[in-house]
């Protein structure tokens, strides 16, 4: 394994988050919080800490900044994943959420607003990453400043040598993406994102509908299509296969970051060259594994194997 | 003034603040801020900066830890201000203000907790520092770990050195300094705090109470009271003189900060060795040009002057 060349993760906004625990959050005076925690966010990150808990190599990239810039660094050097990111003046942003009252509240800061030298300089050190790179994974939101064709361009490096890439992103940066000829070889949308981009509702004849949509020429040339049903699974298209995917139901703990655990886990299946079923399997094993931990980005990776025995991947077409 | 010794100020429990301003903070939600101010926070760090615009030789310490820690120093080498903090292992805290639907709602984290080997640590490298200081100033609550009667030990030390050491502390840590025999050069209680110390409300005959009070055993050995009353001036004892400050009706952007700048006054006129009712003059008029400036610890030095002449020092007795 210490030879292959690791999948390289892009986190182009990261956070650093932070989480308070209170009884009660109590407007227009002063609480003292005891419960603080504080992790490097982002979805990219996410998806490496699967990758690096799978054992699969695995190298971060994105946009950081400042002292929280660093403190996302050194959450990373802690547990020995690598990264290679690309500095800015403007620091990394926090994003916090206030879990009170049975409620959760959630403040979350712009981050960066990147130059256009900043913009041009990621697209030359993400280039200059490639050919260390047996897959790319690209998720979440671009950073302030970026134009929403921003990942096209990511894309067409990819493509241009012949690297796998993983797409898990939403609104205009998605849409600019599938309207160009840069086709990612996955994208994962979740049904309601799917519905936002085709103008299209979902609410019966699911798997009917699914196959007629996914078949649109807007989604040409896209390898795999990952659409997850949440607790009802996911349905895949890949090439000219259709799949549904049904999970056992499970007690979630905190669902934030399965998304981001699934991409790992397909990621994961294609490097390893596996079949379109145990591809499936170990995507959605892997973002219920997360769902399961109260950390994000977090699998135990010994119920894997028996989790994916749960787990039925139906070829419907 | 190059060649005058610094006023030493010291933050046991510094901050790096962050101000949200909202519209409205929507609970059980996400909420995206577009306007995010993030500065070096705590009591001795106002001071700093404020003896800072006044030109005074000034050097920072106390303890700082991580990357938020980092941020400080780096926030005071910005504007050039000498420190030397005492690093931890544990970082730096957070303390957020939301001001949103005309309120301010507040999110403190602790802070480090100290082990008991940083609490020695650090006695000793402020012992250090003494022989460099020709004033102290003490501000705000003690780190987490710390005995209640830490600033008593730092009291003592001064005294040895024959250094003037002010204090500007609340609840037990002001307690057991006025219990101890380690007396500072000066105190500044608001009325409340008086009145919690005390155990006596001052609704009435003011000056005649606050004389009484002042007097009593519990304060001798105290050269300087300075009780701060709010928009009414302020109240002072010099050994056995009583003082009346009156000021001028201001209007108020930002109160905060304004009793460190009182401080910065205060400790910026003893050092000069101005009289009694210069140096209330310059205590109470930066406490009033803090309150004119939306910026905690700063004020327009400009109008110094001119607000002197508008303060009236009466002597009681």
């Amino acid at each position: 394994m210490t030879k292959t060349k690791p999948i390289l993760t892009v986190t182009m906004n990261p956070s650093v988050d932070i989480v308070y625990q209170l009884d009660s959050l109590k407007l227009a005076t002063t609480n003292r919080v005891t419960s603080v925690y504080k992790t490097a966010g982002g979805k990219g990150l996410n998806v490496s800490r699967v990758l690096h808990q799978l054992s699969c190599p695995v190298l971060a990239t994105g946009i950081i900044g400042g002292n929280l810039g660093e403190f996302v660094t050194q959450q990373l050097d802690a547990i020995h994943l690598a990264h290679d990111f690309l500095s800015t003046t403007y620091p990394t942003r926090n994003c916090l959420a206030i879990l009170h009252d049975g409620k959760q509240t959630e403040l979350l800061e712009p981050g960066p607003t990147l130059t256009a030298a900043e913009s041009v300089h990621f697209i030359q050190h993400f280039a200059n990453l490639l050919p260390k790179t047996q897959l790319v994974c690209i998720s979440g939101s671009l950073a302030q400043g970026l134009p929403s064709d921003y990942y096209v361009k990511c894309i067409q490096l990819c493509r241009e040598k012949n690297i796998p890439c993983l797409l898990d992103c939403a609104n205009e940066a998605l849409v600019k993406v599938l309207h160009s000829a840069a086709k990612p070889t996955l994208i994962k949308p979740n049904l309601s994102e799917l519905s936002q981009i085709v103008h299209q509702s979902f609410s019966e004849d699911l798997e009917k509908k699914l196959i007629d949509v996914l078949a649109k020429p807007l989604f040409a040339g896209i390898e795999w299509i990952v659409v997850s049903l949440g607790s009802e699974g996911a349905f895949a298209k890949h090439n000219d296969h259709f799949y549904r995917v049904y999970i056992p139901s499970i007690e979630v703990r905190n669902p934030v970051g399965s998304g981001d655990a699934t991409v790992a886990g397909l990621a994961y299946g294609l490097v390893q060259n596996l079949s379109d079923e145990k591809i499936l399997s170990l995507g959605n094993a892997c973002g219920i594994l997360n769902a399961q931990e109260n950390e994000t980005g977090k699998i135990n990776v010994q119920k894997l194997a028996a989790l994916r025995e749960q787990i039925q991947v139906m070829k419907i077409k």
